[in-house]
């Protein structure tokens, strides 16, 4: 198969590709480094150096004798995307080309107007690079968990039959998100579904919830393979900020109750649910939706896990509940489908202690390279 | 109060600049001639000509002695919009400042492009312009029932209480729209929906029907302040080309089955909707939605009305139905509630057929200036 991925350079991205080639698909990687600037702009560097694009890719090539396709530019640049895609004819679009933070987008106008901007250009112009030049082409859209918000009742698999004065018909399960990037994936969803049932497109949108880890097959290669890890409190989740607080010995911050639950996987269930979806294409006409995440995990019992392993290696590690910088839920119901991916074969890999210990092992070995200032809130909602 | 109008050189945003003004309130209408310029590049001028914004501003004064501000200019330039909110303060806007035209958005990419860019650019940029610089101002969008599509279900007043396996909660109404334009309106609702429960925003979002009508009290001042009667494929409404049909002595075109069914209403109760918005603002953080017209009636039903009342005034009026441009149900169930602005006190007026009489001899007063060509479909959905 043919698999353009768009966000290349990404934490999903470049495991993506490698993951693609290696299982003997021909693979381009696009990517503008949108991600790179920003951080860079806003002191949020990534805790290892992962090298620029080709680079990776170069190397991967030595490692592997696999080569895999770079092509550096902007998604929101409809000459550049529909040329990628004309020249590189992909059967399968892996879409993650989106500025990807929260509190990012919540900074200021700005911050917002080029989060709003850059993800929903970047999926109009895929949708029509693959109208004009690969009208088969399956987009696999990554949204997020975080589209369904915090609902009193169970949430379906991105649609919901609603039986209403008797009569009854199915909808897009109904969406309000807690930031304004995760708005801009529920403008995607509407975006991508307008243009499946119009024009008869192929779309598996995929609400992910927060993944970590570290370690792939192909990222094990050599350190240099390694996903981008953030830690900081604009592009790091909260996983990473509690591996990156157990390792610097100061309390792992709690955004108020900790009671947000959310649905989380592993980079390898990430890789095995693209794989997965991209070998089991929706009809046309078909927006596929899919919840992609393998257990829930309440902000607490994150925290009591990572202090729990963290104070099994000898750190000694503090839980402290801090200010919320966000407006959301502390406590609340939260009972997510996900059937879909399960059906199509996937094997989870769970957060056990030895997945934590492992992550933890990693970061300490760059604990000199924690910048402490950047874990605490920086950006409020309010 | 102090009412800003967004789109004060349109159909509707002219007559509510004058309205509001005639009631006694402070009003500063603002476009910058979008319509107009796409209108003209696609060869949809309207039937009359009507005077630029300044101009109507001058005959307005003259005739009434009552002073409307003009301000030309974009409101996706956010310098500009800020600018005037800064400065004239509104305590209401009301939010019209968008492309109009589901045709147009469905020419190809530039169009749609431009219809999604300025449209959600131009509603952000409202959002920000009160979170700076007019935190209690209420914002009136203009919404349309487009956005709820033709579901099999009641349409409900903008919010939904789903019952789902032994819960409930209450979510907007699903929307799923028939245009890229239509779609645009569904991502500013999730979009002001988004930064009211965030900032607190006062919103009323208006679901409204195709609106028809060239007779307001201000308007019938003088013919040079009528609104705009664009009865074009592109900028026409149905109501405008079967009367312009009628006018011309050619069949009016009833695209496919002709039973697609809408909510209509006349452009006096738009100005009531309006003021009744305006004088019974919503709570801090509340977005109330509307559903804004007075009755209903299916394609069939307005030929067979426009044909009775113009074969009545001696012209031979034939009905067609031709091959529909669109992709729609031509035939559905359509049980839209509208009790939201009765409650607040809105007199209908209805379509009778002395109201069809007086907009059709309006026409034939400018049938000289007709061009059939332009009426019949030149976008298509496929």
């Amino acid at each position: 198969m043919r698999v353009l991925i768009l966000g290349g350079d990404g934490y999903l991205g470049w495991p993506t590709a490698m993951a693609f080639r290696r299982a003997g698909h021909e693979v381009c990687a696009v990517d503008n480094y949108l991600r790179r600037r920003i951080a860079g702009e806003t002191n949020s560097d990534a805790l290892m150096s992962n090298p620029l694009l080709p680079e990776r890719a170069a190397l991967f090539e030595r490692l592997t004798g696999l080569k895999i396709e770079v092509a550096i530019g902007d998604c929101c640049d409809r000459g550049f995307l529909s040329g990628v895609v004309q020249k590189f004819a992909p059967e399968a679009i892996v879409h993650y080309a989106e500025q990807p933070s929260a509190p990012y987008s919540m900074i200021g106008y700005d911050e917002a107007r080029a989060t709003l901007s850059n993800n929903l250009t970047a999926t109009f112009n895929v949708v029509w690079a693959v109208l004009e030049h690969a009208r088969d082409c399956h987009i696999i859209k990554l949204g997020t968990m975080g589209e369904y918000g915090t609902p009193n009742i169970d949430i379906e698999e991105g649609w919901i039959e609603i039986a209403h004065k008797g009569r009854s018909d199915k909808f897009l399960y109904p969406r309000q998100a807690g930031s304004l990037y995760h708005t801009t994936k529920v403008l995607d969803t509407d975006l991508l579904w307008f243009y499946v049932r119009i024009y008869g497109l192929r779309v598996t949108d995929l609400m992910q919830g927060p993944v970590y880890g570290l370690s792939t097959d192909e990222a094990d290669l050599d350190p240099q393979l390694m996903p981008n890890f953030h830690y900081d409190d604009i592009f790091g989740t909260v996983v990473n900020r509690f591996l990156v607080q157990a390792a610097a010995q100061v309390p792992l911050t709690v955004y108020g109750k900790g009671g947000q639950t959310r649905g989380y996987l592993n980079i390898r269930d990430t890789l095995q649910c693209i794989a997965l979806a991209a070998a089991h294409p929706p009809a046309r006409g078909e927006l596929r939706i899919l919840n992609q995440f393998t257990e829930t995990f309440s902000v607490n019992q994150l925290a009591e896990r990572v202090a729990r392993v963290g104070n099994g290696m000898g750190l000694a590690v503090a839980v402290e509940s801090i200010d919320n910088p966000r407006k959301e839920l502390e406590e609340h119901y939260y009972n997510p489908v996900h059937r879909g991916l399960a059906e199509l074969g996937l094997k989870p890999h769970l957060m056990t202690d030895d997945v934590v210990a492992a992550m933890l092992g990693e970061v300490l070995r760059h604990r000199n390279r924690i910048v402490v200032e950047r874990i605490r809130p920086r950006v409020r909602w309010r």
